[in-house]
């Protein structure tokens, strides 16, 4: 099968890249990029190896984006920024199953996605868009066209959340840690390597946060009527993210949401319990697993569950719905061993 | 005036020795340390310079615990470890006031102590010991025999929580980031940087942080009689502490409470409302402040707040406690510019 | 094919692993342990993932050394101490092929071995070794009985000199940059994350370190008889090395050595020139490639490579041992896309 | 006295204004941007303490530079980017002693400049300029009109090596370490935490880093007539610089030329002999120290100093040149105790 990636230069695109470069079951692979259209992949991101046989359909360089060719690929996967991901994707649908990471086709109403991310450019394409949280949307991601991935926060926050539906009660309490690589390549002084190492900060806090209407939307539709504070927190690390959930409930003790949320992955090759008595980020790095736990704290029950912001939160999801969408086994060319 | 520490070759210790070696009003420093007794305290800790003046007492050399003679100091700094250090305290007592930055002396209550740390070892000499976070204890502190000085987690929670005694309602949820120095200078395999770097962890969940009885007590002995959910995590960096509370209140806003604890420490030269919106740790490192910031989460509000863990959070607060016990200007030799 | 891990706990150890259970070719892998013998694999590493079908032999714990059969494996792996590592492999000789990552193997002459290590428990053993630096001894390696992998200095420093041998003169200056992780999973003060985060140091400067008479061994050997400086410097990362080399040559340019070095390396999978002008750690990291860049220098010339010490300088390589000498493709199992 | 600071956002500025702010004999400060013109100082750069007093004269705000008025102050700082620096200073010049941290008054020659960073602005204005290494430069600084602080590799390079002239014989090797502060605060994709951290590099390697010819200049200039290896490296760290240089004598051995060095500093507050056996750059963090090591190497001897690149390497020195310049004791307000 052939796969054709938008917006290759970005830290979620160059993660795709590589996936696909070792998935077995991928032959092609045409990267795209405006950017650095016509230079060649290795000298524009020279942790890709030698052999780039994959890509000889474009001699391993960049394929400007007018120069795309849906008949070239089986599918298509837009790492592109939102708004510019939609636009782009438009002209493509019908064509080719398109998997999308930005946020533009998250929500299923274009006024929710509006007050975010002011006025959609194509909401006429929404019903066509499946939420790509792998684990929960399974069987409409096998016959799905535009398969809109979830932010990370949201990825990380819903996995341990959603089996509650109908557990809870009250306020829940959501504190998130991310490394940097979740904020993008961008050349922005608050991403300088002297403004975040050695120190940490809360930003978009509470209620502010992009991610927290999309995490909202899924908590509703799964029956999770529940209030959210949500606070994210750069801290200085590539790659990495931890939440940490406060929950109340009355009707079940720690052991039994811990079990109720064993049970809702028991077959997925990804979630689960972690090994230890708490997941470290480390865990899990390079990976599509999510770990999670789950304690006591008085009346209060956590959740705490980590991801790969890059992997699980962005281009290894994207890859598990493509195997799942192309009718590849979930896990094909996924990673599960993380670091020490 | 004359000063002596014990414990000098922790993280805290050496942190003190600095502190004091600049301090306007310390003209002698005698270094205890039983690991270096008798070693030069340059070689031991290289970054101190190469004019120890101060230290002329010893000859530059760190003097052996059983070689204290009290009549040569004024006052006494114990960084030595919970139980070690109310032993070496109790045959000091009523001859210099004593500045213990372990546990020792926190509790007012033995029982209380012997839960999380075991039986006290001198529960007679609680009665004597003022609690040292220096902004609500100034006038104890002034007369004082021991000044136990708070733990880090205490001192970054307590700050922004003790102005709104009466204001609050339900649950409080802390999440907190320390950097690594918070472990103090132990030979663990987890605190190696191979093991921290690149991952954070939450650890001691929920109710279970040996801080969390400390909170306690302060927060009912002012009159916040709440549950308390406490998380803290461990983040790849050195010094630096952020703590994040999620609070209700149904008779002030967030403004109000801003305001609040404005208005509780005017007067006070390290605390305060940051001057950004919301803090970060680079803000106040290597100084004394404790910067805060407040804001609205829907229902809730979100109280933000940062100190360095070594500073504010251990060394710095202990010399405040000196300033105030000798009756020095409370800031002198505290700093106050952070870094950027 | 099945393998053994002797050590599997330290950061080679369990680098190697990782390596064996994502290999195609081996099925089954028996993990061995002194310190967590017993135990479940996945709870002293959860960084492994849940399905360790590979390990089954042990029940996913680690085998006590004790209970070693060289009968139930194909291939020995030793990520041991030095001394320790040959006592333990001694007794296994001639049953199966061993592949040591000590430095108990690694030197022709006892005398040499014993002027850094001290006296060696088995030098009627060295005879039977070969030097594990694939890309020069492909041809031993197919036969040995054991292969002593290389140092990851010597991996680094040797790569681009070897194929220069007869063309350049005077002093070699080599410096190295390596990871904190090439000094073992040891509880020391000095690998602390607060010792080494912020912070970088020279050590065993000059002729001292213990990788010096291993790379002169191969100089040497090679026909490079030249005098060599070496200094290694810690700095804060977890996984990577570079070493900057000063060579003189009248005989060549920057140009015509790139090209030596090109040509010298043209048939191997993982050793080449950068992509890029200067390669960059994060090239390789979690790789087994070794990137080369040469430029003029005056009238010396610098050679800098890359590595990252974990795999191409310890775990990786060694598993390439394996596949020449099992008769597998010699990158079999072995990533070659580096990081971002 | 009153001190001006041209270029106060970058991070040579932030902190220049730091050690202004602390030190005893100025008592008042004008910071000045283009940038920033008319904004809160606090607002820009929350790191800086609440009270700012000695900032009234802008009402703690910074001053846009066309409203400079020399007659207002006693000394003016330029932190500003080469070019620009001349460009702002000629007006300015024989008003007020200016002390330089650009390039732009470095070099003697015009050409010599020219060949670096392209034609001269001011080249008329050289010859008032004194370089600012104070070590050696001490008497010329007392009466200077420019003085033009030297590089931070310039000043690592040439402290162990100054007094050795007439000593050394053949080529010498450097390389050095640098942390990201280094590179300025600029929004440029390589010096994002993404791409800095977990990774090393080398970068302007051998002959061809534009602070070679300013190394040079000295050196020759010293009588040290020599070839020069240089190369530069970034590791992932924000402030501190370790250089290691390779040198052979056959005059001096390894303890003579520590003598040697340590007798050229006796008098100096700054610069010495590491009480360690290899310094380390945590040592002088913060500090306008630079301490050096000398250690054998066969038949070469190495050198190995360290500074912290924003301080001795630039904002210290810099105060240490205006203590020299306005009869200030030289180590008034600079900061001796590094970090642990």
């Amino acid at each position: 099968m052939r796969a054709l990636v938008l917006g290759s230069t970005g830290y979620t695109g160059m993660m795709l890249v590589r996936l696909l470069l070792e998935h077995p079951h991928i032959t092609n692979l045409i990267p795209v990029s405006t950017s650095s259209a016509g230079r060649e992949v290795r000298s524009v991101d020279p942790g890709l190896a030698g052999s780039l046989g994959k890509m000889e359909a474009t001699d391993g360089t960049y394929l400007p984006p007018d120069k795309i060719d849906p008949r070239e690929t089986d599918i298509i996967f837009s790492a592109l920024p939102h708004k510019a991901s939609a636009g782009v994707i438009g002209p493509l649908l019908g064509k080719r199953p398109v998997i999308d990471l930005s946020a533009d086709f998250r929500f299923r109403d274009a006024l929710e996605y509006e007050k975010t991310y002011g006025p959609h450019p194509h909401p006429e394409l929404l019903d066509g868009a499946v939420y790509g949280l792998t684990e929960w949307y399974r069987d409409q991601i096998r016959k799905a066209d535009i398969i809109a991935c979830p932010g990370c926060y949201p990825t990380c926050t819903l996995l341990p959340l959603l089996p509650l539906a109908g557990e809870l009660e009250g306020t829940i309490v959501v504190n998130a840690l991310t490394g940097i690589s979740g904020a993008g390549r961008k050349e922005r002084e608050n991403l300088l390597f002297n403004e975040r190492s050695e120190n940490v900060a809360a930003y978009s806090p509470g209620t502010t946060h992009r991610h927290v209407p999309e995490i909202l939307q899924e908590l509703r539709s799964a029956g999770l009527d529940h209030d959210l504070v949500f606070t994210p927190h750069l801290v200085p690390m590539k790659q990495g993210m931890l939440v940490t959930t406060v929950v109340k409930s009355s009707r079940l003790d720690a052991g039994e949401i811990r079990d109720a949320i064993g049970s809702a992955y028991r077959n997925s090759p990804f979630v689960g319990i972690s090994a230890r008595g708490l997941p470290e980020t480390r865990d899990v790095r390079n990976t599509n697993r999510c770990d999670i736990a789950v304690t006591d704290a008085g009346e209060q029950i956590l959740l705490i569950s980590v991801i790969d912001n890059l992997y699980k939160g962005a281009a290894g999801q994207a890859v598990q719905n493509m195997n799942v969408r192309l009718g590849f086994p979930e896990a094909a060319g996924l990673r599960t061993h993380g670091e020490f």
